[in-house]
């Protein structure tokens, strides 16, 4: 195979930044390490942005909504159309990360990438649509290699949007009615898991429910046993087009030096394949929470992933990154502006 | 023992909103559950402001500071005088709380309520002292019933200031160095717990600091083995002032309607002392966070608490409960502004 956007390495970390910023905090007025993970975050990004004190002041978000022919197995508890609707949805303000995107002051947009049905009569939503839905991976693979490319670089390009508008956090989500049904397939190739253990109620499926996704996931494995050691086979094989779109922009962001929060189960899938297409880009990922979904714990496992939140959501949209985010904003805030020991006169811990 | 102010019930709730507010809930454009723990603090607000739809805008954070005798049995990696030169970088703002409290627009004060050596100097700083300092309790009861009247007063007054400026969210902290003594040891008395299970590195022991700890906690318990029973006479008996004030503080907050962000360890002792002077406060109690000393989980398991994160903080000062804070704006937000299925013309979960 050529070499690929999505083969150059990420940028590299400011690494003696990072070790600065390490220095400064034990320097700060409190015992080292109180502030837990919101020092490790703040120190990190210092390594992202090589600044000593890092901010984070302008976040992006961007939906990347796609249907899925595997929805015709009845693998969810909502309708197709859904995915349709709430694009609608997204495009008035009414969703839930419509609503955070409003509260932590991000630019927001959302994009259609594989909606069945023609998304333009919705304002802001912007067109990259790869082609009207998968077709289903109960017979076929879900798209084209030509496909993969395609839903790739859609997500390559919402980076570039993002840049252009002075981004400095990403956060992706995704709107995909049947969309954990992929992203368990690819949790099981990826994690050797089994269905079984990579399935769950999605967006409310009752214990049947997951017991007939899992068997939709189990037959389209063996269907498709050929297809599942290249990365890249795999996701054309079992991908959605916004699980694909969501992979690209996280091997963007990481080119670009962009510093990304990861949502929940089906992001932090787009997340893994994006570390096993081209390893070293998961050094730029935060994760903000860790899902209700119960394969969501496995996968970021697999990550090596310290979510931030643990709060039993399960929405998807990048809601759980976008709720994740002041976090990181006061650990920058906490790293920047306390008074070291030696401004303020106060006595170190005993030696 | 005669009535006193904190034997009052606290407020009831508006039950009849609240039900509403959960039906309001279930209305939303996502799946039934899947905002987790915000839908969950978005309702119990409700029920706690008598809005279907609540907001919180105005928080307010009280530090209490006070010095403790027990600090003499060599039981914190810090020297006393910290106590008071972390007053005076709390009234520069240079402390982690006052970084906090900047960025989630919170009224902020220092209370000191028994530092050993004088405040006055510092500006912004009240002063409701009840003496410099306590009591060593491996010798003598920490305070007088009067003291401990005069330490939970303190704990009202402050909830006072805080109604008068239009506060809608109340959190406290604390500093007062050896106060994670104070607080195991009334731990081991209402968890029925052994001092070895309650006592932590505080702000940084290393072992054989926590097993020292743990002894003078030990020989104290027996040698006040006659005053554990009733909480007061084991609050007045353990406590600090600072621990003293924020229970009252918790009570009177419960008792005007102010809902409480509880913050760690020490704090959600005083939560815990609360709740036995006065059954029933702790339903207008929110928990900010478990920290990472190692008893602050089985304090809160005795609060029933859900704490909002879990970010290895442990640092007291009220900074956990105020890093939660957003997360209760997001939720009031996510609750208030999302659009329902029929608003947005969504399709419900098949039935």
């Amino acid at each position: 195979m050529n070499t690929t956007w999505w083969q150059t390495p990420a940028r590299e970390l400011h690494h003696s930044v990072q070790a600065a910023a390490a220095d400064h905090q034990n320097t700060l007025t409190k015992p080292a390490g109180s502030l837990g993970e919101l020092e490790s975050a703040a120190i990190r990004l210092a390594g992202m942005q090589g600044k000593i004190r890092p901010a984070i002041k302008t976040p992006w978000i961007s939906i990347f909504a796609a249907d899925h022919g595997v929805a015709a197995a009845g693998v969810s508890a909502f309708p197709q159309e859904v995915t349709l609707q709430m694009v609608a949805n997204f495009s008035r303000g009414g969703a839930a990360i419509t609503v955070l995107a409003r509260q932590i002051g991000a630019s927001f947009e959302v994009v259609d990438v594989g909606v069945a049905s023609d998304t333009g009569m919705y304002p802001n939503v912007v067109q990259d649509k790869v082609a009207p839905g998968t077709a289903n991976f109960a017979n076929a693979q879900s798209m084209t290699a030509a496909q993969l490319e395609q839903a790739l670089a859609a997500g390559r390009s919402a980076i570039k949007r993002a840049i252009a508008a002075g981004a400095d956090c990403f956060i992706a989500g995704e709107m995909g009615i049947a969309n954990t049904t992929s992203a368990s397939a690819l949790a099981c190739i990826w994690l050797k898991a089994t269905p079984t253990d990579m399935s769950g109620p999605g967006t409310g499926l009752d214990s049947q429910g997951v017991n007939k996704k899992a068997r939709v996931i189990e037959q389209a494995l063996r269907l498709h046993a050929a297809l599942l050691d290249e990365p890249q086979t795999a996701l054309a094989t079992f991908g959605g087009f916004e699980v694909a779109a969501m992979t690209g922009a996280y091997i963007a962001a990481a080119q670009a030096g962009l510093p990304v929060i990861v949502d929940g189960f089906i992001s932090s899938v787009s997340a893994l394949a994006a570390s096993l297409l081209n390893p070293g880009v998961e050094k730029w990922f935060f994760y903000g929470h860790q899902s209700a979904e119960p394969a969501h714990a496995r996968v970021l496992d697999a990550l090596g992933a310290q979510p931030l939140l643990k709060l039993r959501m399960r929405l998807g949209e990048g809601s759980g990154a976008a709720t994740a985010f002041p976090l990181l904003q006061l650990a920058c805030a906490l790293h920047g502006q306390m008074a070291t020991f030696a401004e303020a006169g106060v006595s170190s811990a005993d030696a």
